[in-house]
Order: C-alpha cells, then structure tokens, then sequence
C-alpha cells in the first residue's frame, strides 16, 4: 500500500476511531458500531476498506462470530516544509529484522531480557523512550534541513537556490543523472544540465563515469 | 492544529499535490489550476482550507499577484500496529532548537560548515542521511515494540495481556495514576486498580507518592 492510498484512508474520522478501537481489542461489527455511534452498514463498508487495503483482518470464533483485528505494522511519516511535502510510508518488517549500522547514528539498544514480565516491561519502557527520542531528534533534522535550505536558496537570485537546493538533494539520494534528476524535480533535462555545470563550477558537484556526485 | 484536523487536510488528494507543487515553488492561483488541471474555484476552496489550517500563507508581488506558499514546517508520524493506533504531529521549531541530549540515542550531528555553497551541499547530504537512518531506527522499534507486546500478551489468558502491555506501556510513558491510566486506556479504574496490585505482586510495578512507577 502506497502513502496516498494510507492517507485516503487515514483522512476519514470514523475509520480512524475503529482503528483506535481495534488496536485496544479484537471487536465484532455491532460492538463497533455501538462505540463509535455509526450504523452497522457503515461500519462494514468502512472494515471493507481497512481490510481490502490490508491493514485489518478477521477470524470467525466457535460461536461463529467474526472479530475484526489489525493486521500488520505499519508506519507512515509526513513532512512539510517551505521546500518540502514528502510522506514515506514503510512496514517495520519482522521482530527477526536486524538494526543495520548506521553511519551518523548510535543506539543504545539495551539487553534482552530473559523473558519473564518484569523484564518485557523494563524492555517496553526502554523501547518507547528510544521511540520519544528519535521522534526529536527527526524534528531537530527536519529544521536543520530547512534551514540549510534557506541558506542555499537567499546565496541566489531570482529563487534559483531552490534549483540548486533541490538538485543537490536528489544527489545526497542518490539521484544521479540527468534524466532522474529532472524527473525527480520536474524540471527539464536542458535546465538542469545547465544547473549541474554551474554547480561543477563551484566545485560543488562532480561527474563520475554514470553520472553526478556531490564533492 | 492536531493531527486529526492535519489528516483530514491531507486526506485529499489534490490539496496534496498542491502542497507538492507549492514546495517546489511559490505558485498563484491559476498556476495550480492549471498545473493539477483543477478549476480555479476548487483551487481557491483547497487554499483556503490549508491556510486556515496555517500550512499556508500568501504575499502579493508588485504586479498585485498573490503568491502562495508554505508556511512552516510541520511533521506528522502514525503508527499502525495490532497494539497500536498512533498520530502525532510536530512543529520542528525554529533552527536554534538545540538538540537535546538523549539517554539511548546519539548523533553524529557533523560540523556546522562555514556557510559556503560547497560546505552547504555538504550539510544538506549528511542531514537527509541521517533522516533516513532515524526512519530506519523508527522502523526497527515499532518492531521490537509489537514483539515485546506480543510475548507481554502471550503470558496471559483471554486476551488479558493486552491491558498489562498498556499499563505498562502508559507508565512508560509517565502517566503514574490510576484515574489517569483509567483515561488512557479506556477502562474502569476498578480494573486497572486491580491490574496494578496484580502487577505489583509480580515486582513489576511499586507504589510511589504520587501513583506508580515501573520498578
């Protein structure tokens, strides 16, 4: 599932409120509907939707009725800024998934424990710190980025810095050619050639035998 | 604004691709009526609902044409897991917010460069890397947080589990009442009071002067 399909879905009050509710507990259709004050018919077509997009499932009990629960793990992050709207949407894959090294980033990732309660809840506490603080430290990224932005964008006239700020944002993603570039910031190929060779001026950029790269 | 009237906002396609459009380059009005291929009405309608939501602001140029652009930066994070129905949405302040310290986190936040365009581009690369390894680190505690839940829950019967794994998970968070934690979780006092106590016995959690607190 895509970000746009998630925030289509994400963008209507009720569905939201069933999946709050779900992710308390495995609810049938009527408990749903008497919750959230919405006709049965509605709550179906709503379960529909969050099923037919994979984020719910169900299962059907001994007394033959049908609980509705959310199926994955799912993650979906939305960033705007003066020179940005970008959503990303991942699934935090499985418990077995490794934390790979990271370059400018280190994690204090604790012990785990042997498994009895008392260290699954020491573990939990840990895990939702470590959450609170990556949650700051992307807040502190994001207005460090604008403000980057801000300073190449005011060292050109005419708003060109944008130009520039963007093109070297598609390199630091490892964008690195002509027609990804232009492409990725809709702009014709002519341009941002012409872009790229004022930025190898500067000694900003480089070419290399496939493409572009940031000094 | 909260993240209930943010998804709203962005639950609709055009209103996103207008954001799209408005972080490439400030725009007017039939720019975008003409660019998403939207009447200018519907446009105007769009605008005047991301403005009133302050994700917007305008300025008119001396041709008396009025310009729109975005106004802040702003981040939204959902969450989606069997355990876990999450928004939360942020201001990344202003780019003197200093990064705080961090008890599990830390950061190689680089040197800030001279403000050359080379040292600029520079600074902008080491920064998106290093939002994509927070993503990465995000992606990877949802993980271990729906495991460590999942074993939490498997140590009860009937689903009990579920309501320690959110105690838990709430005191974790710093909410140490019983009324509080009532709140929280959507449950009688009665039954977390009970729950606590039950807790306790197991030397997860203790009783402190205000409420409780994970051992």
């Amino acid at each position: 599932m895509d970000s746009a399909e998630l925030l289509n879905l994400l963008g209507n009050a009720n569905r939201r409120r069933i999946l709050k509710l779900l992710a308390h507990k495995p609810c049938y259709v009527t408990e749903i509907s008497e919750y959230i004050g919405v006709s049965p018919k509605a709550v179906i077509d709503h379960l529909q939707k969050l099923e037919d997009a994979g984020l719910i499932d169900s299962r059907t009990d001994d007394q033959r009725r049908k609980y509705f629960s959310i199926a994955r793990n799912l993650r979906l992050e939305v960033r705007v800024s003066p020179y940005e709207f970008g959503t990303k949407s991942a699934y935090p894959a499985n418990p077995e998934f490794e934390m790979p090294s990271c370059r400018h980033l280190s994690i204090d990732v604790g012990e785990e424990g042997a498994g009895n309660f008392h260290d699954l809840a020491r573990e939990l506490e840990h895990l939702q710190q470590l959450e609170n603080e990556l949650s700051l430290a992307q807040r502190w990224v994001q207005a460090r980025l604008t403000d980057v932005r801000d300073r190449i964008d005011s060292g050109f006239e005419n708003g060109d810095g944008r130009l520039y700020a963007e093109l070297v944002s598609g390199l630091a993603n490892g964008i690195d050619t002509v027609p990804a570039l232009a492409r990725e910031i809709e702009a014709p190929p002519e341009i941002v050639e012409e872009a790229l060779h004022r930025l190898e001026d500067d000694e900003v950029v480089e070419r290399t035998d496939d493409g572009w790269e940031i000094v």
